[in-house]
């Protein structure tokens, strides 16, 4: 096959293509992140670039305007390279990661050794560093040194039986003589087993424990002091996946592709280690001192970050090839950090009940409660688990990358720029925006969603079944071929990044989205016989958590109309909990005892629940009865 | 440092060499296999090369006759490169290999099921394979693949606790599909951990375990089924590291060199994966089917061959890096076979007693013996086991390579082509020779150096302190300088490979050697305070004891002078006690009691053993009374 020149502005880079390949792909190899929600299947249209010279062969028929056809734009995961060509990625079209970091101090509470000081439970790490005097070899006493450093070990409160790597061996002669056997000792213990990772001379410095949160969209990554339990710093990105597929089932598809699996993990580990990086950055840690990571993450990430073949996961039974995981070695599983570190994956549930949620449940302690817990993780899937000490049950509910602003126009994530608070004023009815750090907001984020909804329901620019009335407020409304959209920021005010506006296809998935979550609710309450009002206790997690409108959340019918005080936000909890199993055995114990209590409600095969998501898709409800405060 | 070139003949090989780089090391770049009993100290003599042109500088003094200095030969390793040069190699310097290999039907005895057999142990090998019935995933049991399939296996007799590789763990569902469940699985029961390291939707094809024995001198490796326990073959070569010193201490303060200890591993490794070559070459077995390894050797080969310091091993207190090693996969130590396949190391007891010791005591069974036995291995160390089911001593005495015809200038080991008896004709006086497999005889086996050896004495070549009487047999007795030797075979014989002789300084070796064992017996029998005719039985293993002669191995004081059929022979009970182990759980636990319950004496610093060497040291002793029946 002949070899072909594609030339992409802006930037003026040139790559040659094979004749027949996906111009999606040949934009990747040329380093341009294209959007794709769709993972290449041309139905998303987010990837649509223009042709400038040349010609190009369409695999199908993208959805675009006549106008946009005219313009010469295509959609570059249905175009075949047939030619030298000439192409132009327009702004809205690439991608952009919103790296995030936070290195100002944290809210004391929020500290893992912290949270465990409340709970009465020490800290108690999954890899503890040991001080140990070894005994010097003599004429007396002439066991081998690894004999000699078993039994100094061996005093210790460990499992008896060590398991070393040829490498540690090899050093250990060496380390002792040199510290005249006073040494440092790394170490990991699982079931019956002292692994020892490490044997030093120096005293080490600190030593760090990693908890990840790999999202669907975005990945969170937090640096924790293993002997303080304090969080040093706290880093997030979109998930480097994205172009790939805006959520799990599109992933999954991409994964079947040829080398889609290897792709795939590899840009779970580039986000993973891009964050790596960010933490040593900001803190000045090494590289090396990072000793353990606890990984939280929904059942597909944890599958595709591990190059496991997520395929079953979508297929009837709808098994996950894992939930309870080995645990492996950093080196192994390809996070650059100390090899050896061993890399504790949260178990799973189900297929989409991941180790993200048994994690936030050990971090909302529903497995404590007394209470009547409602645990919501509002990401790009919707988990939901309602239980208490006695019993756990859980559902998930496609949400959407919506939350976190991915799949939105002028989506983003709560970081600062982004409209997180929609306000309408009582006597014009005109609405105001608050944008996170002030300043130009440069889009608008869940929270923000969520409150236009509300407000544009209530001031009647919105009708019960999510259609834009243009006569309503025609300023802002306006028509844009088959659908409407809503301008909120005119692009006069945004300093030349366009105007910030929301569709009425973001509004459609907004309310699917807010739609499923209440019928998984519904659906909980209904399998195990308990009426709403029961539900004593509502926990909140998610990344734009913080600036939910509650009030707001009722109103669009996404959340139960329950006193206000029975609301509570505790933010990323499967990170929260991730740093809290890396802190103490016991309760990695009990993120084990969470995940093998909760009954999984598979909803696409559950009888009634497709009846409760279409009564949801009315704003509020169809049952109005639901909803009485907001009557 | 500028670039010389240094030419090699035979061959016409010409590598760069930097200035000053040593002349020994420079040709076994070139390829050449220089011998060098001393491991390069300039003091065995063995590397001897003649210059051809250029000139060399010494860095010290040659032990050379003043013809040899005139006709230009030169130590390698004392010649350090100063200009381009020209050398020719003689074929007496030039190592050369041995490879034996045996296909032909084993003594059917011998196969170590027909042992455990014997002893009533059932096959149980370290490493098995289960055939598995997982059941599928259905809406009912919808646990992950990995869950299902440790469900069904926890079913089995297997500790509990899994642990699987990320490779094993990723192929897993896929695997599970393509059989319907049904699988063999491959696992390695370890403590209270089962390591899963394979599992096979085909039904595999036969399994085998590698049999190691890695000695100073020769490697031996043996093929055997693990699910018959029958040896399929057998190979044995020299040591790849015997260029690098004839002893283990030679070895030890090579090592001890710059990149020495890498080079050593190196040498090992290529040692072993050789012999496993030829061994799936004669069986046309797979690499892949050996899934299991136990490896036997002395102390400082174990940590060679795993690339462990062993400096300490020389040092007091004499103390080794490990003796009851870790389990460790194939790929991590180096050899080539199934790469997660568990190597398992003979434990050892201290510097000088390894795991060629355990697994020799557990293949001749003395530690289930009511008699008082002696096991005795003949090898480059001489060890020395007295015992019995009640407790168990050791020790070692520096023997030197003279059994396995290393270090002897016309030595060989006991393959085709060495003379293994020699006898003499009680009417002339006449020595005659017997050759392995026939024919002309290329060199001298340790069993032949021990006949020869009492017939020289006995015939009074020889006297009491192993000087060659020359006057005794004019024709074969000739002095060489200060050095007399005796001719056993004239080149006329050989078929033009040169004269077959010892020289007194062989005999002198082996005077030492065989009162360091004596010497060694009686230190061990005087610790424990039995008298000598206590020993009711006298295990003799090595590589030629099947061709000793007790007779004349007692005639010059060897072996105590005991009741002849006390006597056994076991062949290399090292490699039939490693072969043991690899069948049975049960014999792998009796080898590490064996390593616990063996008492060591440490000769170096042992009252009184000086003494008994010297008095050894005398054909047969010193003390007559030892030897009623040579009298």
């Amino acid at each position: 096959m002949s070899k072909l020149v594609v030339n992409f502005n802006p930037g003026n880079i040139c790559i040659e293509a094979t004749e027949g390949s996906s111009l999606l792909e040949v934009a990747r190899l040329a380093g341009y992140s294209l959007a794709s929600e769709c993972g290449g299947l041309g139905t998303c249209g987010r990837c649509k670039v223009r042709l400038l010279s040349g010609n190009i062969f369409l695999s199908g028929e993208p959805d675009l305007t006549a106008k946009e056809k005219a313009q010469g734009y295509i959609l570059a995961c249905l175009a075949r390279i047939i030619e030298n060509i000439e192409v132009e990625i327009p702004p809205e079209s690439e991608f952009s990661y919103t790296l995030v970091t936070t290195d100002t101090p944290f809210n004391p509470a929020e500290h893992p050794g912290a949270e465990l000081q409340v709970r009465g439970i020490p800290i108690n790490p999954l890899v503890q560093l040991l001080e140990l005097q070894v005994p010097p070899a003599t004429l007396q006493n002439n066991a081998s040194d690894y004999e000699r450093f078993g039994a100094a070990l061996a005093k210790r409160d460990v499992p008896r039986t060590f398991d070393i790597s040829l490498d540690c061996l090899r050093s250990l002669g060496k380390t002792l003589r040199e510290s005249d056997g006073a040494v440092e000792v790394l170490t990991h213990q699982e079931a019956q087993l002292t692994k020892i990772l490490k044997v030093s001379s120096e005293p080490q410095p600190d030593i760090y424990g990693l908890a990840l949160d790999i999202g669907t969209t975005t990945v969170f990554a937090r640096l924790i002091d293993l002997k303080s339990g304090e969080i040093q710093s706290e880093a997030s990105e979109y998930n480097k996946q994205i172009p790939c597929g805006g959520d799990i089932i599109h992933r999954i598809v991409y994964a079947g592709r040829k080398h889609g699996l290897a792709q795939l993990q590899n840009l779970a580990l580039q986000s993973c280690n891009g964050l790596i990086s960010e933490l040593l950055q900001i803190t000045g840690a090494k590289r090396e001192s990072i000793v353990a990571v606890s990984v939280a993450g929904n059942t597909t990430m944890q599958h595709l970050m591990l190059g496991i073949n997520p395929q079953t996961i979508r297929e009837e039974p709808y098994v996950p090839a894992v939930t309870q995981f080995p645990v492996f070695a950093a080196v192994e599983v390809g996070l650059e950090i100390f090899p050896q570190a061993p890399v504790f994956f949260s178990p799973s549930v189900a297929s989409y009940v991941g180790g993200d949620i048994t994690a936030g449940v050990l971090a909302a302690d529903v497995h404590h409660s007394d209470r009547l817990t409602l645990y919501i993780d509002l990401g790009t899937n919707g988990e939901i688990v309602l239980g208490n000490r006695e019993w756990l049950t859980a559902c998930a509910c496609s949400a959407g990358p919506a939350f976190e602003g991915s799949g939105v126009k002028c989506g983003m994530r709560a970081v600062p720029g982004a409209i997180d608070q929609v306000t309408r004023n009582s006597k014009t009815g005109e609405l105001a925006f608050r944008v996170i750090g002030g300043g130009t907001p440069k889009g608008i984020c869940g929270s923000g969603m969520i409150d236009l909804l509300a407000e544009l329901r209530s001031s009647g620019r919105l009708d019960a079944r999510g259609k834009l009335k243009q006569e309503a407020d025609p300023r802002r409304i306006r028509s844009m071929g088959r659908k409407a959209e809503i301008l909120l920021i005119d692009r006069a005010e945004t300093g030349g990044s366009g105007d910030v506006v929301v569709t009425e296809v973001d509004l459609d998935n907004l309310i699917r989205t807010k739609g499923a979550i209440f019928a998984g609710i519904q659906t909980l309450l209904k399998g195990v016989g308990l009426p709403v009002f029961e539900i004593e206790r509502v926990v909140i997690a998610g990344g734009f958590g913080r600036y939910l409108d509650v009030e707001n959340a009722i109103r669009i019918g996404m959340l139960p109309d329950l006193p206000r005080d029975r609301f509570e936000y505790i933010g990323n909890g499967s990170l929260r909990g991730a740093g809290l199993a890396l802190l103490s055995w016991q309760l990695w114990g009990e993120l084990h005892d969470i995940s093998r209590k909760i009954t999984y409600f598979e909803l696409s095969s559950w009888p009634g629940y497709m009846d409760e998501f279409m009564a949801a898709l009315f704003l509020p409800h169809t049952d109005i009865g639901l909803f009485p405060s907001v009557r």
